[in-house]
């Protein structure tokens, strides 16, 4: 990693009283400027194994200079405190009173970790990769130690170890009776030393978008990435795939990804990566036959290698001394086990001209009695312990798993069940087997504070209304995934799982079908408006969904919003559960427009929306030029975007829509083109910069709305 | 401690290929007998700060005479494999397909720990202490991390580290596909090494009396701890505490114990260790005034110290670096830290005469998002970090607290809400502030395979019914306690909380004390039966209360059963729940009397209880002598004892009773007496020996029932 200068900053050892102390007193050293308002603050013996450790990109260095230079940290390493013991170490920072504290994984029951019941009293988020996420305990499917601050600051703890953060509800003796001092002690088992960066503001947006940026700034998925993913039954074999992509095709209904389930396998749990040819006699003309009806194909697998397995004799020494489902770990942090797994994956996947997988099964279950996982005693050929492997599994398949699409120069746009640090650039989105609407909202949002991406996925639905409403936060969400793994039929046909496997039919299924692809066109209208929200990911670290505190810091009344969000730049939509008749939306400061009767509202007041099942609350920040396309279904190599700008307010902002091939990484080369709009309702232009050959975008129209 | 000959052999080393690897190979130690069939096997770089480094206790040599003398330990430590990692080390040790493993502290949802969902596949048991025991996670108010096994064995793992025990559910890679073997996998986080304890059979029994011996033999309570004890509302006073003593005495209730709940102290959650003189004008006239009224006291508290203690300016540098409740954490690991706590405690409680304490909230929440007590990575002036204070609190507390008792020469019997490792001789009973009648049941039998004891007591109840089933629990367990710290009135008065608070009396409540009553005269005639299997867990470590498996090992019938114990030598519990008319109960091999109607069943076979709610299901095993005393109402101590013996079936085994002052530890110096009574329905003898000079059991009668 490139080191800027470095500033020089003595590290304050508390020196408890001690007797027949493990204690041990602490070589300190200066703190250094890593990245441009990031600091180091180097902490005891660091271990070997840590997050950063495995990164292998750089920070994206370009996205700095759209950032304020900030000339100080802001936390002064003489506020932390640091303590080693012989169970590990850890790290006392000053908090204030009422800081909130966002981030720290992909909760997704969890929104201000320093906040319990209402108050700023603080919780410990223990962090745990977990099966079952809906939990309070701060475990989830991608626990990552970094968290941004209400203040203005962010700060990344470089560790594979279950770290519990005490968001203020611990008091240390030297705090005394000075009641209003809050401390965050993060807890580090194993380690006797760590690596501490602050990311400076001065906004909490600010510190996010540095922690992106040093993480190698945003990914950009393949074009196609954002049309929606269809994923079959568990047992479908090509023919039943076939058919059912030929009806959706018949009926309509956009989609661009289909998932293949277990089934494709000889064996799963553990999985043998053979193609049962029972189900696929000739997985290439399957995979052919799919491309050629204009779907990309998704794969599912985990990661634990069955014995009848052809790679499970090479592999044997490059993985854990524990079994998981009879089947051997990997250890992808050796270039061995990565290599024998990805070579058994290109022949039977990648060769074959498999677009994307999805990795199941990397997390783990902490809170469970029979824990299906490998243990955290366990121990790997590349010298990482149960505990790091835990916490790295994910992006560590994630990473191995991207390898073969970079070598090849293409993009791939994936799906993962656990995640940690540093992730931002993987080409992944984060789905659980947990249902609960309501938190795959929360999830939603708190993804976008720790450099990830959350895949609120739809499957079957108590009622109609609810089966919309789902498909309405799926449709405002990185990947749109109906993910019908237990169903036969999708369940715009029977949204009742025994039904549906009964081949039962909703009697008003044609109807529903209609309303679902209304909502699945919506999304295909957005398509290049969220790709450009990607692109500025990568570019500046900006989230593409945000929780309302990281657009308005300044307003107090957004910071326990945990059910609206910015989905880029202009949209702030605020989704509907079933049941509900009505909700409040609070409109942050400025004006803002109903996405569908165009009604304006001042800002700073909460309103009631009472839309419809088929309709979710969305509004347009005033000031706004919003691009939406006549919606296709399904985005090739040449598809062309037919877009006519929504110009919402007087004056609205210019807006830089992001064009390429979509599907390659000469983006990232420099082979794009970057279309800024502008415009009022007087006059309006286009220009396009950048040296892609084609153009994929044609303004057709400009519409003025105030 | 004693180190025996030495038995030589190899540790056999794990050395996993490894790559770029943080293992390390390991000095191999020669396995040591270091007390008859107790084999220590040292592993890797042992912690100084473990449970045996704080016990105080030498083994209880001569108990071991009565065991068989074993040549060999029944673990090969070749068959140990033993890793260390970065994070801590691990232990994989042999267990057959069926083998069953108790023990591993006071757990009250689980039994036999390798067993889940009826069959032996096994699980996760983490030893975490915990104040939510009503959990099938292995954390408990007592977790212990020592097992039994079905198969003749113990082992006890000497760390005071958050152990999981995985007793079957993990799979080593180089068990390969032999399906059948198993593995007791045990993760020591932290440590780079351990000591582990052999303990030899033949039976189960025998490697947990070997257990108990190693801690130092069991504790003998004072004759007086084996009355009730009752505990009075939170904020009663002096004089609401005298009132309700003189009306139990009034209407005849045994009572030989009064609790006085956390309102004595003017500060409490944390405590002052002060005299609220509101409450209690003058303390040491009310403790005088019990005192007359036969009433021995036990004072609640728990050790965290508020600002406003007169000791917190000197206890300050002698407690741990973070508050719970505003107050300090005494390090009872250090001397200054016990010393300035108990000169304090001396002031307020021991020198006013009070005879026991209650020791609360010294366990944590490890499933909480807010625990309460102070963190993991707290650090304590002996060099102890919070992980090993969790494990270690509850135990050193006891022990600190005991010691005013032992400089005087007497006995106390406290109660405690954590105890821990090689706690057989602490004289303490643990509880909790979990209800659940059926988890308390099998908590008794739990807390004797782990050198436990388990009070399960009584509050409000639901039923009059639920009453009476509790307290038949209770009158059968190590020490009955009716704890009304949150009602006015005792639950015979009124059984539900808010009634009795608000002083309504049940309409039927003279029957209901009339009921209770019969149930705690009970209990006062079984306790020269019951003191005398206290001296016994002294003397060979037999816990009084048992699971059958202890007593009938070749009975795989029995190797589940977990409501219903062995209560001394001669009586079989099974207590009933409120709601059933009729329970199943197993009789093992021999000959049984019903306790009541002195029916006569056979052994090995399965009955129907049907007893009433005011009488327990209790059964006589056949060739046993049962000495039931004259119940007295409370025990002085010049109180004497009319005993009349029961004989059951043709040629009864004798039976041992243990006679002494009942208050001081002289008899451990062998001031004492033991009774054998030998006889049938021909001819009886009673042979007392030793040197206690006065008789306090007389022998009035003997009948017989065949």
């Amino acid at each position: 990693m490139t080191q800027f200068n470095g500033r020089k900053s003595l590290i304050y050892l508390f020196l408890a009283v001690t007797c027949g102390a493990e204690m041990r007193a602490l070589s300190a050293e200066t703190a250094k400027l890593v990245a441009p308002g990031v600091w180091r603050i180097h902490l005891g013996q660091t271990e070997k194994f840590t997050p950063l450790h495995f990164q292998k990109l750089p920070p994206y260095e370009k996205g700095f200079e759209s950032l304020p230079v900030i000339a100080r940290s802001p936390l002064d390493s003489k506020e932390i405190q640091f303590e080693v013991s012989s169970r590990g170490c850890s790290i006392a920072l000053p908090i204030g009173t009422n800081e909130a504290i966002y981030g720290l994984g992909l909760n997704t029951a969890l929104f201000d970790m320093a906040q319990i019941g209402g108050k700023h009293t603080g919780r410990r988020v223990f962090l745990k990769p977990t099966d079952h996420p809906e939990n309070d305990l701060g475990e989830s499917h991608a626990p990552v130690p970094f968290y941004c601050s209400s203040e203005g600051y962010g700060v990344f703890v470089d560790t594979a170890r279950f770290a519990s953060f005490y968001t203020g509800n611990v008091v240390a003796k030297s705090a005394g009776a000075k009641k209003n001092e809050r401390t965050m002690l993060v807890e580090i088992p194993a380690a006797k030393g760590v690596d501490v960066y602050v990311f400076a503001g001065p906004t909490p947006l600010d510190a996010v978008k540095r922690y992106n940026l040093f993480s190698g700034g945003g990914c950009v998925p393949p074009l196609w990435g954002l049309g929606l993913q269809y994923r079959g039954l568990g047992t479908f074999g090509a023919e039943e795939s076939l058919n059912l992509a030929a009806r959706m095709r018949a009926d309509h209904l956009p989609c661009d990804v289909w998932g293949v389930e277990p089934g494709w396998q000889t064996k799963s749990y553990s999985c043998s990566f053979v193609w049962n040819t029972n189900r696929f006699p000739h997985p290439d003309e399957f995979i052919q036959k799919m491309h050629e009806m204009g779907l990309r194909l998704n794969f599912w697998q985990h990661a634990f290698v069955h014995p009848s397995s052809p790679m499970y004799q090479q592999l044997e020494p490059w993985s854990g001394n524990y079994l998981v489902w009879g089947g051997l770990v990997p250890d992808f942090a050796t270039l061995s086990g990565k290599r024998i797994f990805l070579e058994q994956n290109r022949k039977v996947l990648f060769s074959l001209g498999v677009d994307a997988v999805k990795l199941d099964e990397c997390d783990d279950q902490p809170d469970s009695a029979t824990p299906w996982s490998f243990p955290e005693a366990s121990l790997f050929p590349s010298g990482l312990d149960g505990e790091q492997m835990h916490s790295l599994f994910g992006v560590l398949y994630q990473r191995a798993m991207w390898e073969p699409y970079m070598e090849k120069g293409i993009r791939t746009w994936g799906l993962v069940r656990d995640s940690q640090a540093l992730a931002a650039p993987l080409p992944y989105g984060i789905y659980s087997d947990s249902y609960d609407h309501r938190c795959y909202v929360r999830g939603l949002l708190n993804a976008g504070f720790s450099g990830l991406l959350w895949v609120p996925e739809v499957r079957d639905a108590v009622s109609i209304e609810d089966l919309y409403r789902r498909i309405e936060t799926a449709v405002f969400s990185p990947d749109t995934v109906i993910n019908c793994w237990y169903m036969k039929n999708p369940p715009w046909d029977q949204i009742d799982k025994d039904k549906s496997n009964r081949g039962e039919f909703m009697p008003n299924h044609e109807e529903v079908t209609a309303g679902v692809r209304r909502l699945l066109e919506l999304r295909m209208s957005l398509v290049p408006y969220l790709y450009s929200a990607f692109n500025e990911y990568r570019q500046s670290g900006l989230p593409p969904i945000r929780a309302l505190v990281l657009d308005w810091p300044a307003d107090p009344k957004v910071r326990e919003i945990d059910d609206q969000y910015m989905f880029g730049s202009a949209l702030m939509v605020a989704p509907m559960f079933a049941g509900q008749s009505s909700r409040s939306v609070y409109l942050p400061k400025g004006t803002w427009y109903d996405f569908w009767t165009h009604a304006k509202y001042a800002g700073e007041q909460t309103i009631t929306a009472t839309n419809g099942a088929e309709e979710i609350p969305l509004f347009v920040k005033g000031g706004s030029l919003l691009p939406l396309a006549a919606p296709v279904e399904c985005i090739g190599t040449n598809t062309d975007f037919d877009i006519t700008v929504h110009g919402f307010g007087a004056n609205p902002a210019d807006i830089v829509l992001f064009e390429d091939d979509g599907v390659s990484s000469a983006f990232a080369k420099g082979v794009q083109n970057r279309i800024r709009l502008h415009g009022n309702q007087k006059s309006h232009s286009e220009e396009r910069t950048g040296n892609y050959p084609s153009k994929r975008y044609r303004i057709v129209d400009w519409q003025w709305i105030d």
